[in-house]
């Protein structure tokens, strides 16, 4: 690392990242002095490093000034297989099924202890719902969480369940024994669901995809409906028969890559 | 930049950069040495950039080794206004498109002179094509393209056109006085079209986004649809009456930023 570090003793790279990261979804604006103060830079070299970032297009800025996560960024994260392979090879799936219901359609994969929302598709009729792609919610309160979580190793779910299981709605199953005898049906039945656990006036169906024999789920899909619209079970089908789909594209992909 | 450089000259941040350049969606997944050599870098100097670039999950790694671009990197690309904004509040209006007619739908900006993809949805029904999110086409050979280059100002169009107009099929536009006719028949018509242009067996039909008076388009919308299928005239009002919708909700956006 000689030649790598500054004062602070961290890496120059670290400190490109960390103005990367003063950016969220509440901040996705910011001044050149705001960046500065989220990532724990010195003005000066926050403004250093950002003409570095702006000259790739990892940072763009806007005509008053304002710094936003740039083009070129975009691109590159779009190579990620989150995107390039499970999103790409997911949608026409995911098209299908709003296609035949008209509700939003979710796909998610486990990240940490997080629901990591990788598409959703809605359209003006579907019940406005928290999730967008790249979002984070818990996984005990989520319907393809509760997939996910369902299908984890043991070791992973007690230490989810050890944690502080945040109440999200008053109908969230924040208690520990409530919640492992939630994922215990959950896998005898094939499917998760929730009612209102995540937002009041929503319900959700959903169902894993794995693409290979024994492992933990690869992602989830599911729908999210209106409450009052709430036939759930008359949903799963078609979420099963797309999550098989799915699966075997994802495999045919991974054997063509070792291969 | 003292102490930001090395031997090479190049700024720490830009040779981090460089490693993340090394990858596209023809080289999603590379060996240390790889993206070492695409990259222009020392293998020792690509290793200990790569552990760094791990460590924030700039990069992630498969249980082979080979590097991709990480979740994280993906996750703060979603914040780019191309996606946060443009492509979040153009998804509903594009789902209603899909769902009326079930053909390609797409979304495209204008990058230099690259049509540079922003959404693109379809179903197992819809006819293959080779946009991409992300993909960089012609702006020439594309319906978007048209629509964003009919729109543009004067002394682009005459540099776009002063360059060599590649030739995608055999239809492709690549004279320069056909294309001025044709881009000003788009403007006239208020439409742009393309038949085989860029791919044989798919036609387009596409209309410009605008969110401000007087300026270039920000975006363009188009079907994409099989030539057979083709009345591409009765797919305007649809596109038109889309298009006004993102124009009005991009516009709202931006006088939310200035407030």
């Amino acid at each position: 690392m000689a030649g790598n570090s500054d004062r602070q003793g961290q890496s120059v790279t670290s400190r490109a990242f960390a103005l990367l990261g003063a950016f969220d979804v509440a901040h996705p604006r910011l001044t050149l002095t705001d960046m500065a103060r989220r990532a724990g830079l010195p003005v000066a070299t926050a403004h250093r490093l950002a003409a570095e970032l702006e000259a790739w297009r990892a940072l763009d800025r806007d005509v008053d000034g304002c710094y936003r996560i740039g083009l070129r960024l975009w691109e590159a994260g779009l190579l990620a297989p989150v995107s390039s392979r499970l999103r790409e090879i997911a949608l026409p799936f995911l098209q299908d099924l709003y296609e035949a219901n008209r509700e939003n359609v979710h796909l998610a994969v486990r990240d940490g202890f997080d629901t990591l929302y990788v598409e959703k598709l809605a359209g003006h009729r579907s019940v406005p719902i928290l999730s967008r792609i790249g979002a984070r919610l818990p996984l005990h309160a989520t319907g393809v969480g509760k997939a996910l979580l369902a299908h984890a190793e043991p070791a992973f779910v007690q230490a989810y369940c050890e944690r502080p299981l945040p109440r999200c709605t008053r109908y969230t199953i924040a208690e520990r024994g409530r919640l492992l005898r939630e994922l215990s049906l959950t896998r005898e039945r094939g499917w998760a669901q929730t009612s209102e656990e995540m937002s009041l006036g929503s319900c959700s169906v959903a169902v894993p995809v794995f693409d290979d024999a024994g492992g933990a789920p690869t992602a989830a899909l599911a729908f999210v409906i209106h409450t009052n619209r709430a036939d759930l079970a008359k949903l799963v089908p078609a979420l099963t028969s797309a999550a098989a789909g799915i699966a075997s594209r994802l495999a045919e992909a991974r054997e063509a890559d070792a291969s």
